[in-house]
């Protein structure tokens, strides 16, 4: 049993998501690559720029923390990745491999929101003020990311039913 | 390329919400029976509960559509429950891993919220509509139920920080 405290529970969920981004950070250019709809292509390499500055943020928590983060891989994110490369490799590109990238892509970024949600519960319990305030600005981040890709899927809706 | 049409992908996002379900009827008994904290156990048993109407739904909205569901696994939460089981085998039961338990029942809701957030929009575009209604009633239960664990963990932080 290697967590035993809250500080250890904290260290791990850090080290967990430090793993996922990194994994988003692979993911994120094939999914671009895979989208034709160029809004939602502008959207994925957007957020690989952003999750390049949130993994620099971790490792500001972490030295804002005095911590050192452990080697795990995040399981979870990595089920989430699968899932989307199964889209791309069963659907053809085109408008409905669009949508179900944007459905995979929103799934990580809710992963993302409770894993950033529950992190910042923690470093409140923690007092660690300096790490609560960082990890909420990428809070807002994936949010936003959320709430664009939730308006590409509708604005590609309705352009589609017009075409029909 | 089984997956051409987006009645092709809603029929595959049932699927695998049906296989994400199922797998979590099996996953709470033993999150209930890992949580010391009886407002947290009580979540899941409730939670448990409600999953088992969410998959009649499902049922409903299958026969609503008029479809036939495919047999595949849920990768993506075989590995958000796979990170929850983890920390049952890692963590000695008491609030830390309680602490846990809520952390990675909200990312199994997050991933349910996107999961029907995307569905309905499908429903939507295939003027699905009763299946639309159905499962808006199951996105209003998973948000209720990631809503009800944020509380459950703000008030057991608070009792914790007055027993300091």
């Amino acid at each position: 049993m290697t967590t035993k405290t809250l500080k250890d529970l904290y260290i791990h969920s850090l080290s967990d998501i430090y793993s996922a981004e990194r994994q988003m950070t692979k993911s994120l250019p094939r999914m671009a690559r895979a989208s034709t709809n160029p809004g939602l292509r502008s959207a994925f390499e957007t957020h690989l720029e952003e999750t390049q500055g949130q993994i620099e943020r971790l490792d500001q928590v972490v030295d804002a923390s005095g911590i050192k983060l452990k080697r795990i891989k995040c399981v979870a994110m990595e089920g989430l990745i699968a899932e989307g490369q199964e889209q791309i490799d069963e659907i053809e590109k085109g408008p409905v491999l669009d949508t179900a990238l944007i459905a995979a892509a929103q799934k990580v970024e809710h992963y993302e929101i409770a894993a950033y949600g529950s992190l910042i519960a923690l470093t409140k319990q923690l007092g660690e003020t300096t790490a609560a305030k960082l990890l909420a600005d990428t809070l807002e981040e994936e949010k936003a990311t959320d709430q664009k890709l939730s308006l590409i899927a509708e604005e590609k809706s309705a352009a589609e039913s017009l075409r029909q």
